[in-house]
């Protein structure tokens, strides 16, 4: 147990109170309109509908809020990251250049928000070094959307946790030998093998496997890459006589042309070639869609940023085969 | 803008704002410890440390709370859904068969939460039909795990948004063709290629592929299949061929064997098969513990999650290996 008074561990040990993020609006009496980022909201009754949240003594516009009779709270969604630093300044104008539309009391309402709660002031109360506001819900609008989090200093989404009778087998859990869904290795492999089972017959549709389309989704991306270079992109996984069997498919095909470039034969789209990517890329995108629709949408969102973040954290210097040529 | 007063349509609207969990504690008057779930919770005050949560007028637990002069909010981690939702019921005895600690005030202390937030009672104030209670925070302590989170009806995990300059390559963002890292096929493609790469070597070394492992590993968990139901549950993708050669090359090794059952031949694990399995087991948990160990603790238990989600709900009906034979 250590003592309270260490300010930074007292912020650290709040923090790990996940919560949502929220910016609260008001018209001062002057006309200018008021804003602040605040995560110190919460529910507090549902008959009346009322809810609170805080705000610093030190806050430029407390005194707007205190002689406002209204108020907006705006539950931000996973995508207003910006608005929110926005909001958290003091000092400029926060309102500059942003669409408003007018709610309760003149206050500004924002745009694309998760949800928007209008409120008439019930009481404000002094705690501290803050405010507490509580408000009566007058009016409120809500999107379904993910919504953003704040968790331990950092923005965040929140994702909801499987529930285990929806598992299919006992495996891990039964035994101690966890290959099976409880061991990331197997998690990973069988994710990819959904994808895999859905793309596959799009791409044999087209005679291609999966690394040759992987071959022309590269060169979509650019092409006149040498031989060398995709069998390098291509994490060597095959060696450079995969490449060039696949390459020299490719061009059978008609779409794909070796050009000679200084000493190196370079590969490059054709027309055609292009035309069926794009195709087979209209197909996918429709896979994935149709896949993470089966989610929720924060689930959907969540999964790829995970990922992404795993794959960053875990890069042991593999080449990516959509990073440029430097 | 629809009207505020349909009750779950405002439920609704507020769980779009994500929240940790907490169970509050105190000692009644008369000795009983209570306690309650609350995601109503929040920080309000750094100098002096002061807190907030509400309580429902009809809550049972009302008259102990308002004459306690101290209570102790307990931030939940992401293992305490079951000891959530225990204090969240009324009527039970709560405390029935829990360890608990003595904090301040007699309030008891519950173990292994994310945080512990001993308080003085500042003050309470009714608002609706809740008690708002607000307290000064005496003492406090942390363990540095992941946090229970709560969002739109459902318990979850809150995950750090990644910073999209960590990514590597431009490809998907830069032109239409997003094959690349916004795209869901290549991200598990990839994710899987960083696992398989650290798990090759290790599966090379005793002259396995990860097909022939995979055979392994099912053997493990149920042994005595037979050749069908091996092809069957490896998903059929090497056809009973390729299932009948890696059988055949383990039967070489001396670790599996096979045995005529009725009319089918079945595969067994012999005890160097199953010593093999278990030395390869103990690599690849140490292999995962190293990637997992990168990302977040919240993040690797995410991970998993969102996963099993992806696979459970885009799941066509393909057998998993784990699964049981009815």
């Amino acid at each position: 147990m250590s003592a309270p008074f260490d300010p930074l561990e007292f912020r650290r040990a709040l923090g790990a109170f996940t919560t949502g993020v929220t910016i609260v609006t008001a018209r001062a009496l002057d006309g200018t309109p008021v804003g602040v980022t605040a995560n110190s909201f919460n529910s507090v009754s549902l008959s009346p509908p009322m809810i609170l949240w805080s705000l610093a003594r030190s806050s430029r516009s407390l005194a707007a809020f205190q002689s406002a009779d209204h108020w907006v709270v705006h539950i931000l969604a996973a995508d207003q990251e910006a608005l929110s630093n926005r909001f958290a300044k003091s000092g400029e104008d926060k309102f500059a250049g942003l669409a408003t539309e007018t709610g309760v009391g003149a206050a500004p309402l924002l745009k694309d928000c998760a949800c928007r709660l209008q409120c008439k002031t019930a009481f404000f109360k002094e705690a501290g070094d803050h405010v507490i506001f509580v408000g009566e819900v007058v009016a409120f609008d809500r999107r379904d959307v993910p919504c953003l989090v704040f968790h331990a200093g950092k923005y965040g989404l929140a994702t909801r946790k499987t529930d285990p009778s929806l598992l299919s087998g006992k495996g891990p859990r039964e035994s101690d030998i966890s290959y099976g869904e409880d061991f990331l290795g197997y998690l990973l492999w069988r994710a990819d093998l959904h994808f895999r089972n859905r793309v596959t017959p799009q791409l044999n549709a087209h005679g291609l496997d999966r690394d040759s389309f992987m071959i022309l989704a590269m060169l979509m991306h650019r092409d006149g890459r040498s031989l060398d270079r995709l069998t390098f992109d291509m994490l060597s996984q095959f060696g450079s006589q995969g490449i060039r069997e696949r390459v020299a498919a490719l061009s059978g095909q008609g779409w794909v042309t070796a050009k000679q470039q200084d000493a190196a034969s370079t590969v490059w789209l054709t027309d055609t070639g292009r035309a069926v990517a794009l195709r087979i890329h209209v197909a996918l995108q429709s896979i994935e869609a149709d896949l993470l629709g089966r989610l929720d949408p924060t689930e959907s969102l969540a999964i790829k940023h995970l990922l992404r973040s795993f794959i960053v954290q875990t890069d042991d210097g593999l080449p990516h085969p959509w990073q440029d040529v430097t």
